[in-house]
């Protein structure tokens, strides 16, 4: 599936074991700027791939069958599907599947299916690595300077680590919410159960109608929930911190065809610009392939969770603490998705860069291999996509706005709301 | 209407009689892939051609004013009419027209055009045969290979076959739902009448209002049913199939340019690569024309049922068959449109492909006919349409649910819904 | 604002007196194609200009300020304006605009506004014409046939004649309503008036509690009345007449380059090709100048008053009568305004044509003038517009078709309907 | 971020001192039309610089930290700033916010965001000046005539000061509206109050809940309020000026172009054409970056309040002069909106002009910059936009219009609306 177009026949020296970082002078490869990213999904089951610090570059990733991660991966894959069936049994038991519910269950089935994608990904890391390695090579030795800013592993780094931080907050606020919900309960019902008997039947009745409360049941409980939510925000994150990365190439490449724009130059120099070019869309079309579905997955969960936030936002509430949190919680949603589609689209925005650029080349120098790459850019199909059911460009972000606005506006005062449930006793 | 444009003058010797199958090395015919789809809607009446299983290809095809065939496809057509009639006498009768029964009426219209639609496509397949396999004819012999993959013949048979599969259990559990809710009807309401009495007068009363009921009635009027759910169906696997087997063209065109484009070739041979793309696209025009019609109807008709069917699912059913029958049904239509439409759009896509491997070939080899080809894959407009109106491409899947989510929100909690009818004893 | 752009310098010799017709072997001219057009307005006061069955062609045309046809045009207009001033200071006196009266006052301000509309183009009719006629020109006397079917000429006559003889029928069938509710009125109310006089209170309100009734002024109204539907009809047809007038020159283009592609010309016969090509978009772009307002216009008055009819259509109305004309109104309206964006969009369709014949010549005649050409036909914006907020092709059909569904399932039940007013016996 | 292509070389001697303005045949630069516009933003604290009338033209511009221009301005900042905080502390105090709230907490916010964006532009204007100044020195001395019509200067002073004083109309019915509700207030209610306490507290409640009434306290209200509406008035009017002084650059370029297309010329003739068309671009674009941010507010902005108003006109109102505000406000609104959203799209339909002109031209002049420019034009990519989000364009209106009309739909009997508040005695 993958392009057998001729790549720069140069041996790729950089894949050997010593001082590797050193000699970059153009900053770190796409393998290293990724690897904080990877560990971080590692530390919550995602991802598991080894060698991923390795110093011989993407030749030291193994994707290994009996490896720790792979093992923990199966573990909160299992766990998981466990609550699917659990809360698919629960439902048909109460013999109804209300909106509510079924936003639980698609969340949870978009969550698995996330989780296997991943694992996916990881047994593919090591060949989507090398072609990447391969495709950067001359951004990395070339002319091409890596430019202002931020070095693109720290940029990569700040970026995941505060997505991170945000997302640990709302995770603490949630469960703060759930636990004050949980004592204002217990204030108002005559039970006589132990707090967090009535915290997790008032949480996940699904579950403990099945498995009789225990301790430990809580804890594992506890645990695949933060997995969960955390693997949700993983996929964003990680398409975010891919697509910082392939923005880098891509202004690097812009930058240096700026610098070439008002100078002179042979055509074979102007042709090695159009073949650096097309490396790089091949790069991207080659990890829009791979990454597709989990973008898919990715803006479908925002979408569906930003609308149902946004419906439930302006409740009353029990306490001013929930209040708070909702708000946080959607102001967080609202923000990690817009950062994650205004990073991908800006793939597509550099990506027209150049013809901006190309003009600017005197005509005196013109020659077939400019006029091919004006060609070339003009198409405009340079974006990542949900499986090419949509491009993530700047327009998507305003169209997704105007139809969760319009769907909001359709839903207001319209459908019963769930009522306040600290009230009612029989969980 | 058709292009005169120059064909191959070679003369097209594979139409003679003997061992026709054996000497094709790059797979068989679209001509041989799609006889045991035509098989399988005569079954049903539709599609009343002859000879297409005959040795001579395309030639041997016949549409006989005189044949089985066409007498069945009348029969049936004047049955389908004869309801719609009835219908409308009915719904005058008692002076409204609801939005349900409107809908029923729309079903059958639809269905009786699609069936004069293939009537007039039956007529026409000789001429559209005797073209395709005038522009297939270089991907047979040619150094087009058959790539990888599952044989063309095999795939179209059971892609259509399993499609049908699945539509006969929607159709045996439809039976069996109704089955079931007149013996619930039976024993709650004190009827004297016959059971099929009843079934016929609760499932067709706009029939067995006019005319006496009858065994043999019912008899007509079940497999009238069956027959129009059935042309419903087909028109969906048709299509499926005609594009499958275009698509395997493409993916041939596109396995050959990347074969050649690493290479150095005369102009002579990009010229001829140039005109096998022409004729390929002059080949989805001319289907595009004649298919159209099938094409927006069915997409009409499944749109317009997904969302009637979608609007009803929440709703209490009397038996548990009858909940578990609804969402079968829904999902197998909305698998069946999904698919269909990913299948035809997928035309689009595999026709944008030779952009991307004309990139790829070097500048010392360009000349005017791989830029002509350029511009004339840059255009993007080979896709199969509904009369033009829309384009299939993938982004079109993505508006049509879309659409269809914003109709049932609005939809949702508005309109009074039909009552249970098991409880009404005046039938 | 119009073309300085080289005209065939060639003598516009057929702008003689005699013999003028009979000369021409590719049919008729514009100017004569849209005389009888004309004709039929001027009946209803529409587009008062003088000469233009003279023989002499555009150039014998005349906008007179002292004609019989702009003092006609003048009182109709003058009180179609009466109108809508009594309309609105009755809705002043009522002190409340509801969304009916809202829609009537749109109504008789978009008819006076197509009025002087009209006013104006007659005002302009005679350079158009003599541009039109000149870029015509080449179609007329050139190698380009007028193809196979109708004749331009009565083409344009029998379509103009049909939607004008439906739109009588229509505006019949409303007066046969409008009587036979107020003969139940009448019967219903313990009025002693007269029939008439009761009759224009009731169709009337705003004119008759401002100017005592009187038989001449009901014939007055009434006489407006038609006028003003007529006007709004003819809007449509005067758009379709100069489409379908403009469609066949691009036909005569597109046969004419079809019957080249497979031939070998010399570079000037190319060019004259692009010079003849340009022309007729020359012409696209004046017309749809001059047309747009008209267009747009058009476009919003029969999008509105489909959306209201078909919001009205569901109720139950006093008479079968009533309900069948509201069928008929209903039907006649969404055909005629589907029609016309088909004859509409068919300028868009024919534009885009010349691509795929152009692809058929062989390379080896290639040459500068023909990519000229493929890349003016590429850009794919010959289409007319409504002041290029939209432009009319196929797709644009499909989301009127659309954005009207949305509507009518978010006012379904939603808006509290007119009641049944034959029963209100306060007028 | 800025453009270092060539730009001509010719020294810009019109930075000089004496007799600047005589001396410029082709009209005025933009730097001397703006400056009225930006006169009159100083009245009301917009736009903080200094030197706009100098004779140095834009290298005489200074933004200075200690102006009076820029004290003024942090003046009204603070106490907008200050009347969202207490607007806050109010809501939150009285435990809800409401979409009314919501939408007067938007409404202050975003006014503040532009005055901030205002005094950012105005530090970036010397270096935004200095770049149009030379982009347009072309247009200035050389052979594009200024055209027909209207001089520049007086267009922008016209158009600005139109919709001025339209907006001060506007403001004064305003502030006469609400004063002849407190009027029908203090006469309903048994208040011992002063007419002007009782005027704040109704509207003002969030203020005058904090502040203690005091007259002083009611002037520096009534002032904030004027700055204030003026600031998002005059985000559109500062738009429309940039766009026509930018807009005549264009058509000056496009006359020229017409004039040349009939000739032969010098191929270094065209390369300068393509030149002076690339110079426009790049002003186009660097302004598009610079005014994005108040593009999509003035946008946002208008959108919103026109549903609000919309939504809010069917209304009863207390007194008919309120009634007529309400209707004049919203036509007002209405009518800046869409003639800023034309104005700015015509910078789109200019841009595109070229492409009819560049046809014209014989193929024997035709030469590779020629190429270059149609290749340039037909990427459509001119134009300004809401940071990309949207591009301003005739569509993007009717789109705009369509997205109101469904909201106005949806919302229609929807959401219970607000009392009218003069018989709530408790303000």
């Amino acid at each position: 599936m993958i392009n057998q177009f001729p790549v720069s026949t140069k041996k790729i020296e950089f894949f050997t074991h010593n001082g590797f970082r050193k000699i970059l002078p153009n900053g770190c490869t796409a393998h290293q700027a990724l690897a904080p990213v990877i560990l971080l999904g590692q530390i919550f089951s995602i991802m598991p791939i080894t060698g991923y610090f390795h110093s011989h570059g993407p030749l030291g990733l193994k994707f290994k069958m009996k490896s720790i991660q792979l093992i923990y991966s199966s573990l909160t894959m299992t766990s998981v599907l466990s609550i699917v069936i659990m809360f698919l049994i629960h439902s048909i038991q109460r013999e109804k599947i209300g909106l509510n519910s079924a936003g639980t269950l698609i969340y949870y089935i978009v969550i698995l299916t996330t989780m296997i994608e991943f694992v996916l990904l990881a047994y593919n890391w090591r060949s989507i690595m090398i072609q990447w390695t391969e495709a950067e090579a001359p951004f990395l030795y070339g002319p091409y300077a890596t430019g202002k800013g931020v070095p693109l592993e720290s940029l990569v780094r700040r970026v995941a680590f505060t997505v991170t931080l945000f997302a640990f907050l709302e995770d603490t606020m949630n469960f703060l919410s759930a636990y004050k919900l949980n004592k204002l309960h217990i204030k108002q019902c005559p039970h006589a159960s132990d707090f967090w008997y009535s915290f997790y039947h008032r949480e996940h009745p699904h579950i403990v109608r099945l498995i009789p409360y225990h301790p430990a049941v809580g804890v594992v409980i506890e645990a695949t929930m933060r997995v969960a939510k955390f693997t949700w925000n993983y996929g964003d994150m990680f398409i975010m911190s891919v697509c910082l990365t392939l923005q880098r190439r891509l202004q690097q490449f812009n930058d240096g065809l700026e610098r070439l724009a008002g100078t002179e130059q042979s055509q074979v120099r102007w042709r090695q610009v159009r073949l650096d070019f097309l490396r790089l869309n091949e790069l991207i079309r080659m990890l829009d392939e791979k990454l597709s579905r989990i973008i898919l997955m990715s803006c479908a969960n925002d979408m569906f969770f930003i609308s149902v936030q946004l419906y439930n936002i302006f409740d009353v509430k029990p306490t001013l603490f929930t209040t708070f949190y909702y708000w946080y919680s959607l102001l967080f949603l609202m923000g990690r998705c817009v950062l994650m589609l205004y990073i991908t689209s800006s793939i597509y925005e550099e990506s027209l860069k150049p013809l901006r650029l190309l003009r600017a080349i005197p005509t005196q120098n013109w020659n077939l291999d400019l006029q091919r790459l004006v060609n070339h850019v003009s198409l405009k199909n340079s974006a990542f996509s949900g499986k090419r059911f949509f491009y993530i460009t700047r327009s998507l972000i305003l169209a997704m706005a105007g139809t969760i606005i319009t769907y909001e506006l359709v839903l207001l005062d319209q459908v019963a709301k769930d009522k306040d449930n600290t009230l009612d006793c029989n969980y």
